[in-house]
């Protein structure tokens, strides 16, 4: 229906009720506990308007992330937040990696913004390395977008170099947003989270959702955090008003009361699942990038469509040719249930050995 | 906290639970049947994203207006639409009534947009004229709005007026977008719909909200209708994916229903009380400017503030000084139930009484 794409669009197809979908990169641990009741409790006061700032909500998110309320914004899902920065920030030259999550670029081009791709290399890993600095020093952008660990390629930014980028932003007068929406999968997160260059960096905006860490995608839940006060009052205003429903308010801040114990479980189960799924994909011939997020991406140098031959049999992953800097070789599988992901391993093990057997070339 | 302001913003007050709200306008019925329980069986399916495109929603929104599904866009609220519109459309000038909703103007404003205002005279009862029509040949816009009936004075535009309107529209390029938020509370609603010029008026956008007339001010549901392909395209395009939460596309297909009777009962219920509401303002002293929602605009010409005064007694009505072509003597009220418009009533006899005895002057 329109020219832009992502995945976990999968069960509105026609026969997607029998996809496994691991295309979207999702909590296998599932709505946390306590977040039924809230919402259930909260239906009879939708015949009021929420409250447009989520006050409780954000004092609850200061609180888990150990920072000021007041330096949080909270939208209808990070992709609200998203769209709303170029606006806020009068965005002309935005500066993004490529690949890179499709949203910041759709967002720069809905303001009208000049968009500058900084193509990371298959040969490097597609690793983010000073490159990135030089090419921020000699484009001057006046914003620029760093997802870490990145989607779709799951590599992190050392936290050297993304001090090295803050810098370098600030002293060309460019806002840095750092998407850490997949942070939280990664057992080295406090080491690599920017947070606490917050308070010393007014051109600091770090994104962060309720959407794959709380496995609540249909709730609609993200946020900024910043301690540029002008900066969060322009969020407000560059978009719809009352933006977080009763629902989701109430949704976000019962997701948070068992937060600690949640992350934890949801770290180790992810990353012991991580290496296993990059393992047998390495063991199936894939060329593997290794990651730190809830999903494994990974080259398949074959003349057919992994992703097609895969739907065959039930199962969706993310074909990656649609990103900038990424042909059709590419994929994303996202990290699940021993059970779910054994289902794949066990339709590329068959996959693998049937075109081997027809013959095909594996390059 | 920022520099603008709707009514409805009130439970998040200190001490607003003693407040009783008329300063946003919800169906005194209060939230259909159904609408519970459909949330609560949604809940599980939150650990998936929604249907980016509200597909089954908007089915049930096509039947409801009788149009084609293909023709509607749901966003987060009217409020998310509004702001889609002016990237969506590439607006550079925008030609709006003072007074109106805020938001047309603020979607105008972020989007760098100039702002034409059309001042609505109290001579001729802040009525839309023959002259809006002159001022859209004079002055050229590519973006007109207008809010039918009108927010905050409860005017209706004639349908010959807006025959004019939407053809002057045509005839200069521009988009026309008419707010019909308010309209199903008219008794003359289907006369004074303009649906039925969609298929002929490719420059025509229709926006309705759930908000109002199905008590749904917590949910967050709003759509636009419009005929054209690439306008709708345009809205998806413009702002965050997942609008709807899948919370919210739940309560949106139950709140529709069993949605005829509903608003058979609400135009009963609403249309006498706004006429008792009337009456008893007007016998106050007030001037009331009859009108054809669920709300009552009316002018204070005395020497203190009836919002606080209101206030203090535990009731808030909407000061309507904030809104461009206003002063502080305007004020709007909702029209809620027999009790609370009772309660409403014997404030403002009292206050009104009181005043007179102190021998303030009633100009």
């Amino acid at each position: 229906m329109y020219a832009y794409s992502h995945g976990g669009n999968v069960a509105f197809e026609r026969g997607a009720e029998e996809l496994l979908d691991l295309s979207a990169n999702i909590n296998p641990l599932g709505i946390p506990a306590g977040v039924r009741e809230a919402i259930v409790e909260a239906i009879p006061n939708c015949d009021r308007y929420p409250d447009s700032f989520s006050g409780a909500l954000r004092e609850q998110i200061g609180l888990f992330e150990g920072v000021n309320p007041g330096w949080i914004f909270c939208g209808n899902g990070a992709s609200d937040v998203i769209f709303r920065i170029p606006r806020a920030v009068g965005a002309k030259r935005v500066l993004l990696t490529a690949p890179t999550f499709s949203d910041y670029e759709r967002s720069a081009r809905s303001f009208g913004a000049e968009v500058i791709h900084h193509t990371l290399l298959a040969e490097r890993e597609f690793t983010l390395d000073g490159g990135f600095v030089q090419a921020i020093q000699k484009r001057k952008p006046d914003l620029v977008f760093v997802c870490n660990p990145n989607n779709p390629t799951g590599k992190l930014v050392k936290p050297e170099l993304m001090q090295d980028i803050l810098h370098a932003c600030k002293e060309v007068g460019a806002w840095l947003v750092v998407d850490e929406c997949f942070l939280d999968f990664a057992e080295q997160a406090e080491a690599y989270t920017s947070r606490h260059m917050l308070a010393t960096y007014e051109n600091l905006i770090i994104l962060k959702a309720f959407t794959k860490l709380f496995t609540l995608p249909g709730i609609r839940l993200g946020y900024a955090l910043s301690s540029n006060q002008g900066l969060i009052e322009q969020l407000y205003f560059h978009g719809a008003d009352w933006p977080i429903s009763n629902l989701a308010q109430a949704a976000g801040i019962a997701a948070l009361q068992g937060a600690e114990g949640f992350i934890k479980q949801t770290v180790a189960l992810v990353t012991k699942a991580r290496k296993r799924v990059e393992g047998e994909l390495e063991g199936l011939g894939f060329r593997v990038f290794e990651g730190a997020a809830n999903y494994v991406f990974f080259q398949h140098p074959h003349p057919f469509d992994l992703r097609e031959a895969l739907d065959r049999k039930g199962i969706r992953i993310r074909a990656c040719g649609n990103y900038p800097g990424l042909d059709e070789s590419y994929y994303r599988i996202a990290v699940s249930t021993e059970a779910h992901n054994q289902i794949a391993h066990k339709a590329l093990t068959e996959l693998m050995s049937s075109y081997t057997k027809k013959g095909d070339v594996l390059s």
